[in-house]
């Protein structure tokens, strides 16, 4: 198993486009599918009304997770820290966040992970026959 | 969006064998790849040393995520509780948690995430070019 640097674990950031994000509502722990964009080292997600946007606005614990366990090494990316709500900037500067979803719901809102901490790996897969 | 029935839900972990742990140790939120078996409505990981397994012994808040996203309809579904480490029980009634998992580690112990709540959705998918 080796680790990844923080440089290839952004790499790896900007080329994918769907992870998992783990987040914190009140005492309740959310692991869900989404869609990604990074920019200036902050990962945007675009969201509607639900528990993410409310997540962002109690600056709840959260994380990111993207990997590849498709190969026979696989690697995985984790982004710890807290998400916000993003409420400044003009709305065309976040077209490319909501464009990349994937769910057909209505997502007027943006929320951002501020990285506490990024860190990866990459393993050899040995898979059962 | 269609919302699973809780017996879809455990069809598909019944189904799949990898899934997207989250768990809180301390005050830091992980997400990490694992290989899991259910069994007796318990979802069973094996792990060695390190902060799976001590997140398991602090009773960590966990939620297990498993999905797919590669079609045109896609799903996901969230087992939230809390990690328990596995104590009890002769080593062979868990050969077979020890034997899907994909990571070339000494995995000597056996965490269990006990449900509280056990939720899925399915989705359309809607691509961009």
């Amino acid at each position: 198993m080796t680790t990844l640097t923080v440089e290839e674990c952004w790499a790896l950031l900007q080329q994918e486009s769907v992870g998992r994000l783990g987040y914190r509502l009140v005492d309740e722990l959310h692991v869900v599918p989404v869609n990604y964009v990074v920019r200036d080292d902050v990962v945007l997600v675009a969201t509607g009304e639900g528990n993410k946007l409310l997540a962002s606005e109690l600056h709840a614990e959260a994380a990111l997770e993207i990997d590849d366990l498709r190969g026979e090494e696989a690697w995985s990316v984790l982004v710890r820290g807290r998400l916000q709500h993003v409420e400044e900037g003009p709305a065309e500067a976040f077209a490319d966040v909501a464009t990349v979803s994937w769910l057909p719901t209505f997502k007027y809102d943006v929320i951002q992970l501020v990285p506490a901490a990024v860190t990866g790996r990459r393993f050899e897969v040995h898979r059962p026959r």
